[in-house]
């Protein structure tokens, strides 16, 4: 299983991936899938991946094939020559086509699912940093003020804790410890979701990749934010209030023996 | 959708359902989906149920009618004259049973799933408080000191804050606090699981029922839980340390471009 996260903020852009991959509990592997790409000065661009690792490695292999081409053809359209994020989530969208057109009949025959997501995000030139899904289908969405961060794979566990406190207007160093806190929710309650994490932050308008962190699981850094997490929860849990159950009303509750 | 939650403690057990039904967006209905049997002095039962209504209530209806069979002849075996609580729970995977006769093969041709589970908890006699899942197939398994929480429905969003924090060891008061929190979670990050809340508390060796609560959305105690508790999260990031990136090992970084 894989947990990738993006999280848009007004200074830039944070990244978080697992790297665990498994296909069955006696085969755990660690596998990045976490893939920057930068022109200095003329774009920066993280992809996350999630789904059956033989896909989301034939999709990265076509993007690397066509930057090859790239070189000695600067009008060949690869990753890194679209005009804006949304044409590179289509271009990767178009890969991600290619590639069910090679895989997904045959994978069905066998019951495989043709499970492939990718999330890329980072900035253009002069343009905003944006933040895009692209479906095992191709389509794309982005993410936005109002829903702020995506997620591909093993996503719920994760959700609420940015549900409650992550927002655009959060500082790039307060998103990092959301994104932390959230993979680590995932690790604790899915096994298959393992460390090392690796993170990565764009700081808007720079045009290049500055921070970026790769956190094993004996990391002081991971151990102290689950320490201190762990025992700020439980003093936040003391501090309220019991539920006073006189006050419920007796006309709403449940009848005893009354099932219906 | 649905979340039902019941906790084993040393103290007793905990059982919280939310009550929203929906069958796709445009018909949401509020149903009740814990259900609460007692014969002070002898047995107290709280059960809960998630998946297709339709299933839900035929099974509760097939209990129920047992029950009144068993008013006349002491003899009929129901709900409420298993010796154990793993007979109680093997019975009510006998009453799935009867309603898959009656209903499996003509949902799936319209390709619905036969989705019913079922949570039983409780009290018999001498006997110790236990816990019991039912699933669709009528197969039981019970919650442990290691594993002292059992959930159906909606699971994965309200699972993080009792991987965090809730033990067997916990007071009943203060399970009570993780089961509504657990329960707010989910209904944050999915809105198809809603309020009102149902809440009924055993205390061990009581064999009878004394706290049950219900909190709709505006209830006081459900308002001040949610504001303290998103403040004091908020409270938490801030007082975390941030990630320092010079200390991340070169050598460990994605590479730029390289994606494989």
């Amino acid at each position: 299983m894989t947990y990738c996260l993006s999280l848009l903020c007004q200074d830039g852009l944070v990244f978080l991936s697992d790297s665990r991959s498994n296909a069955g509990m006696d085969s755990i592997a660690t596998h990045r899938k976490m893939h920057v790409y930068e022109k200095p000065g003329d774009r920066a661009l993280v992809l996350q991946s999630s789904g059956n690792l033989s896909l989301t490695h034939s999709a990265l292999a076509l993007i690397a094939q066509d930057l090859l081409l790239g070189e000695t053809n600067p009008e060949y359209p690869h990753l890194m020559n679209q005009k804006t994020l949304f044409e590179t989530a289509r271009y990767i969208g178009q890969k991600v086509r290619e590639v069910e057109k090679l895989d997904r009949a045959n994978l069905e025959k066998d019951d495989y699912k043709f499970n492939i997501h990718f999330l890329v995000g980072g900035q253009i030139g002069d343009l905003p940093p944006e933040l895009w899904y692209v479906y095992p289908q191709g389509n794309v969405m982005h993410a936005s003020i109002e829903t702020p961060f995506l997620q591909v794979g093993e996503s719920k566990y994760g959700k609420p804790i940015l549900d409650r406190g992550f927002r655009f207007s959060s500082s790039l160093d307060d998103a990092i410890k959301f994104g932390v806190l959230s993979m680590d929710s995932t690790m604790k309650s899915n096994l298959s979701v393992g460390p090392p994490i690796d993170i990565v932050v764009y700081e808007k308008d720079t045009l290049c990749i500055r921070r970026r962190a790769h956190l094993t699981d004996k990391d002081p850094y991971l151990q102290t934010i689950r320490q201190q997490w762990g025992q700020g929860l439980a003093r936040l849990v003391k501090e309220m209030p019991a539920l006073g159950f006189e006050s419920a009303p007796p006309e709403s509750q449940p009848v005893a023996g009354k099932p219906l």
